[in-house]
């Protein structure tokens, strides 16, 4: 087992809410790591709708999605966070101190005095497209992401999608492969038009192939792919194939999160609304995934309920401390913390 | 008595967190009053610490209070809440039909179906200075803000502070008054330099006199001042006078909430955690004043309630209408509210 990495507290999830936790946990001196499955900050708000602009922010008239993340990031800059994107959190286990160890799918370990979840509506996860029996070749010759380009040197890749994923994916693979065959059911696409026309003419130059029409079936034998059956309007052809990389979008799952023990309330995690905490003590739930009367899925809430988590935090980590309330207008204490007294 | 304006929400408070009130409100279409005992937006932000950073709000890594304050009013301005400032909330009665009465210090009148109090740490008020036996002649002879000025004309006024308030009345009252006489301890101010440099000029001119000293005496009857008794660095002398305004700064208190039966915990109005109500039902309490366990007195805590009190209110407003939860960020219903779709 690898070497763990400690950490005060572990925040399951780097969307506004994990980030501005940062925040309130930072001015009461407790060091943060967060674990996110996409591979930048800003879960929900930067993956579905970075550009779009959101009116409810308070203070803010109006503000991107992005742009408050980029604001967040800035705020919580001077707390020094640690950042794990592309991984999910697979096992969340009490030690024997009471403590907590952080598992995630690539089998880093976290061990932190508290765990904080602040996973939105749990984990982006890629759709699985309808192809018989593509179940039985996942992880050994079809992939939902690329962690690794080494993974496909050499291999016959056939990408299957018409968004951005599907066509970045086919121009960074295709020095790499031996062949890529990309597959859209139109030969229009919903991805930036530079990339396409890119592909239309590395199809030109026949470096690689693009066809029209939907994978409906897959050949191998133990795990290994060797080919796929691709129905277009002309008919069915076999395409020879030893990686199969489908982007048909990602859908939100809730995940691993429900294997926790924490009594789920339709799919959120009730807590308390005093500190926000799980009915396993020391596990918090912030934000969009948890419940209680009244709740809102709104981001301001999340931010509320981050501070109120952040005192009964503070209580865990530094057992019989006194906790002073002071406020980072009138508190050098607290102005020095964040780099301006 | 005056005609009542009429509204779905009256709002006792125009703090960030009222302001904000008037947003959560608005996108459920109740129209709002707000009545404030300051002379403009932005309670203890504007009042106390307008130039001041504060470092706490979510987004914001550093904005000054009546930096906020001005992008809350910018952010409600789609919403046209009716503003009545300079007037205390002296009296809340219960209407037969449900709804409520409020009337203030000065017998305006508003009937509103929800009352929400964000009064913060309650009205500002002015310290009374310790002269004995100046209760007698509060309302008749002195006062403590200038309401009126012609109230003053022919008068002979007596102004005692060194703050820029003392100084300004000093300055605006002396073209007015028969005469203006300014005490203050020391012969240096907490006041604008320019200000300053005019009250010595006209005293120089002999249109106003400044006594170094503390004013220890009141003479006059039937709450009716003749004069005042100041003891300076040479011993006291008797200056005549009808009018005294001690400018001796503000002082918080809770003030006529407390006679609203509200149940207070320690001066603070205990709510529940859904809806933010008080324990009498269509009449909230958002923000610095209101009580429950886990509360912080944060700014971003009452964002929060003001939200979570909207959903509430709307089941008072429009019984019986079916809320529907929406997003800013999608909603084109709500974007057309906002005036940005």
């Amino acid at each position: 087992m690898a070497e763990p990495t400690r950490t005060d507290v572990l925040i399951v999830g780097a969307g506004p809410v994990g980030l501005f936790a940062v925040f309130q946990l930072g001015l009461f001196d407790m060091r943060c790591h967060l674990v996110d499955i996409l591979d930048r900050p800003g879960g929900q708000c930067a993956e579905l709708y970075p550009e779009k602009p959101i009116y409810d922010i308070p203070g803010y008239p109006m503000i991107s999605a992005q742009g408050l993340v980029d604001r967040l990031m800035e705020q919580i800059a001077p707390f020094t966070p640690g950042f794990t994107f592309n991984r999910m959190v697979t096992a969340l286990e009490r030690l024997e101190d009471g403590g907590f160890r952080v598992t995630t799918d690539e089998n880093e370990v976290f061990e932190a005095r508290v765990v904080v979840i602040a996973a939105g509506g749990g984990s982006f996860q890629p759709k699985r497209p309808p192809i018989p029996g593509i179940e039985a070749y996942e992880g050994g010759s079809v992939f939902y992401s690329v962690r690794r380009m080494e993974a496909f040197r050499g291999e016959k890749v056939l990408i299957v999608g018409g968004g951005d994923s599907a066509l970045d994916w086919t121009l960074n693979l295709q020095p790499v492969a031996e062949s890529v065959t990309l597959v859209h059911r139109r030969p229009e696409f919903r991805a930036a038009p530079d990339s396409v026309n890119k592909m239309y003419a590395l199809q030109e130059m026949k470096q690689l192939e693009f066809l029209v029409g939907q994978v409906t079936g897959l050949h191998g034998g133990d795990g290994k792919l060797t080919a796929a059956t691709v129905k277009g309007p002309d008919g069915e052809v076999e395409v020879p194939c030893t990686r199969l990389l489908p982007f048909f979008g990602l859908t939100m799952k809730l995940g691993p999160v429900a294997d926790w023990g924490l009594n789920l309330h339709e799919n959120l995690i009730p807590v308390d609304t005093e500190k926000f905490e799980t009915s396993e003590p020391g596990i918090f739930a912030i934000g969009d995934i948890n419940w209680y009367p009244g709740k809102l899925k709104l981001i301001l809430s999340g931010f509320h309920e981050a501070a109120l988590m952040a005192q009964a935090a503070k209580r865990i980590v530094s057992p019989g401390e006194r906790i002073v309330f002071q406020y980072t207008t009138s508190s050098t204490s607290l102005q020095k913390k964040l780099g301006v007294a």
